[in-house]
């Protein structure tokens, strides 16, 4: 993805140094071609005209004439009469295809730290079977709805308020936030809230706001790899706490570590881990809280699932047990109803102030629009329509994720049954290494997370996620097939 | 802004540990009251039906319909027969008002630290005349013609376009940014560019790419105080180099301290800087990037002011002379096109691949649809014509506001002419210190932005930035006035 290397259309054309007239229409002609060849303009786009170059460029008419001609000479650019200079495709035929094979570096020793950015690659085109993606299908949402809802409040807007609606973000949007937390037994002040640009900032704009370089941070084990890069790009050393599959984190390893340790914050997702699936029972949420308040220890809280339980009653939130602000509780609006829009959260308790200016600081504010869109949803009661909806089919997503791996895996493994959310953590046979079955599968057009990538320490060798917020169909059962053909290879090598 | 302390409506509601069964309508009634005090429901908003509330909180509609009762003898809320319960107002009386004097702290002892978050304050609301704004003025942008595009975007936006535009962003808006580079002489390929949720974050991710913590850079003296709050962020050391207000950075210095110090990277404004409005020439750009090759230090470049030339003829960007890839050139539309809308980019050069990881880990992407109608306004010509209008309008203004300071402040100060942005940089007489006159200014209603706030170490006292983005009106001249007015005071007090 570098830049290509500069090349020259003429000897001494690039030749640094003095620049003598006669160059300059050479020079101008290669800078074109670079651009062409970058990929800048394709094939039949029109180039700027010659009078727009000229005046651009303080160059004469003559001079971006002659470096026009040379571009046609060479194959570049098509000259129509009367229109102008456009791109043509010949050029292509010179240089030979660049385009790198898809499946390039696959086999090449894989380093775990690549392979959310491989995940990723290969779950962005629609023909890879995405078990490994960490979104749920793009079809599940009501963009069209969305659609409306920002062009009423893109036209409306008042420009002032692209000032105003800077740092903390849109008032309203806010105010609908902090009623939403009522549902999950919390109370929260719209002041303590600031809108981010998906959860993803907010998680990060607290650390920012919290932390220095070199502080120590309490995260889960496995957790996020999201969370794993920002303990790196902040510094950060990072003690990786027990996580259960199903009740979250083990509090008895977490008191011992609070009473040793200058823990400057703890990172959790206690509803609906990921990859987990795990949610902590209230009664843990209660003594997670009073734990932290004792060492006056904040919490930054991953709860961008909390939305997607399966049942009908809100899980209660570890906000709920919060009286003292030390809960900093990150949401957003991309699970649940806009992904594409960016538009996330953060209640942030006593650190409110911090973090609205690390904000300030970092990326100034939130687009406007998008959280004008989202509050009308909220205020309309289309969301909670919505969110209905979208619950009732992933708990039949997951049923049918259950039912499929039950058919084809047979015994030797082991899944969780989440209440909300739309991942499953699975164990392998012992046999079974993850990121070879990462590979293999890959290879096979299936997408799955392996369990490596969500530990500083690359542990859970034998487990791996699983995906079910996208329409279950008949080409996600063959690849749960396809996955325990591949399971039972490498079982068989094991043995051999 | 913290959230309120916990207030018990009733002795014993909230004590900790057993929860009597009887007490739960209390607990539940606190709860409402705390938001509502929290201001999560204003006067007139109707609460969550005893149904719904029911039902969300596992609790019997005898229990929620005894919380309504009690908030309504407490005054919180009022009950309309067959419509539900509405929030009252009376509730403030009893509590008394709890906001605090806009001017509150302005007397207290300044921390220069404070100064950016306090200049933002001020400048959002109407009132107070925007000098020390970093923005320019709100009306001068189309914003009801990018609401249209915004709306055509949006509603006929493909759902998987939510994930495959995530990380480095729509291909058409990049390469369009990638053909109006060719413009200021660069050529940049669209696979180079990121896009971003503004420039800040580009330059935020730049440095998350190539640094870490206790790395050193180089920065300009005065620089962005964005800048500042960056290297405190990420943990790093920084020199701050000597910069001229017409010319830029001073070479001969950097080039000493290339060879002395360990320099990770440099961040610089070489076009239009913030707050000189320096630009540094043609040849001393190509002898920075000549400098930094030979070294192999990469530059992180904010250049957002770049469009906003008052001339003709785009300047030459420091871009335009990287041949290897050095130049990590960050851009936004906040500036020139959409403020609020939240979009900039990089072209990355080598780095771009590390800068999309960046991306991908700290925001996973950009607003959809604000790409879309951006695109969408390169694509027309649209933003041309409205440029081509910015350039003549800001031109103007400048013009006005030098007239109207040379007129006000006679002899005794000196102000820069800068050929592009929307900042003058002004040395005030040597009795006068700019933080006091900025405290003096504000409390007269004028916001400017004294000059220890560009620098790390607080210099530049007897320097202000003044913005003239905001068109020139008459309270713009009675402004001057004003301050000329303190300033003679300030000067006297000094001789007496």
């Amino acid at each position: 993805m570098e830049p290509s290397e500069p090349f020259c259309i003429a000897a001494g054309a690039s030749a640094a140094g003095s620049q003598p007239h006669a160059t300059l229409y050479l020079r101008l002609a290669e800078e074109i071609a670079a651009s062409i060849r970058g990929g800048a303009w394709g094939t039949g786009e029109r180039l700027p005209s010659v009078r727009q170059l000229a005046r651009e460029r303080g160059l004469s008419a003559a001079t971006v004439i002659r470096a026009h001609e040379l571009l046609e000479e060479l194959g570049y650019v098509e000259s129509v009469p009367r229109s102008g200079h456009y791109v043509s495709g010949s050029w292509r035929e010179q240089l030979g295809s660049t385009q790198a094979s898809p499946s390039a570096g696959l086999s090449a020793p894989l380093d775990v730290g690549e392979i959310p950015f491989q995940m990723f690659d290969s779950i962005r085109g629609r023909k890879v079977v995405p078990f490994g993606s960490a979104f749920a299908g793009p079809e599940l949402f009501p963009l069209a709805k969305l659609g409306h809802a920002l062009a009423l409040s893109a036209r409306s807007l008042d420009p002032w308020r692209t000032v105003q609606d800077l740092a903390d973000g849109n008032l309203e949007l806010r105010k609908r936030i902090a009623q939403r937390y009522l549902r999950h037994g919390a109370h929260v002040s719209p002041n303590e809230i600031v809108i981010t640009s998906g959860a993803m900032e907010a998680l990060n704009l607290c650390l920012q706001a919290i932390t220095r370089p070199g502080d120590t941070i309490v995260i889960e084990a496995p957790t996020f790899y999201g969370c794993l890069h920002a303990v790196k790009t902040y510094g950060l050393r990072a003690f990786e706490i027990p996580t259960h599959a199903r009740d979250g984190v083990d509090l008895k390893a977490l008191a011992r570590l609070l009473s040793t340790a200058p823990v400057r914050a703890c990172w959790f997702m206690t509803t609906f881990q990921n990859p987990l699936g795990a949610s902590m029972p209230p009664s843990a949420k209660r003594e997670l809280v009073r734990l932290l308040e004792a060492r006056n220890v904040p919490l930054i809280e991953d709860n961008v699932y909390a939305e997607l339980y399966h049942g009908t009653a809100p899980p209660k939130l570890t906000k709920a047990f919060d009286r003292r602000g030390v809960v900093l509780d990150c949401g957003s609006f991309s699970k649940c109803l806009a992904p594409g829009y960016r538009v996330g959260w953060v209640a942030a308790g006593r650190y409110a102030q911090a973090v609205r200016r690390s904000k300030f600081m970092s990326s100034l504010g939130t687009n406007i629009a998008a959280q004008d869109a989202t509050a009308a949803f909220l205020r309309t009661g289309t969301y909670d329509r919505h969110l209905r909806q979208l619950r009732r089919v992933l708990a039949k997503q997951q049923s049918a994720a259950l039912e499929s791996l039950h058919k084809h895996l047979g015994e030797g493994f082991r899944v969780t049954r989440p209440d909300g959310g739309y991942f499953l953590w699975i164990e392998l046979p012992s046999a079974v290494n993850a990121v070879e079955l990462y590979r293999l599968a890959l290879a096979r057009g299936i997408s799955i997370a392996p369990g490596p990538v969500f530990s500083l320490h690359r542990g859970f060798d034998h487990f791996i996620r699983l995906n079910y917020g996208h329409p279950w169909t008949a080409a996600s059962d063959a690849a749960v097939a396809t996955m325990a053909e591949i399971m039972r290879t490498l079982e068989r090598e094991a043995v051999a």
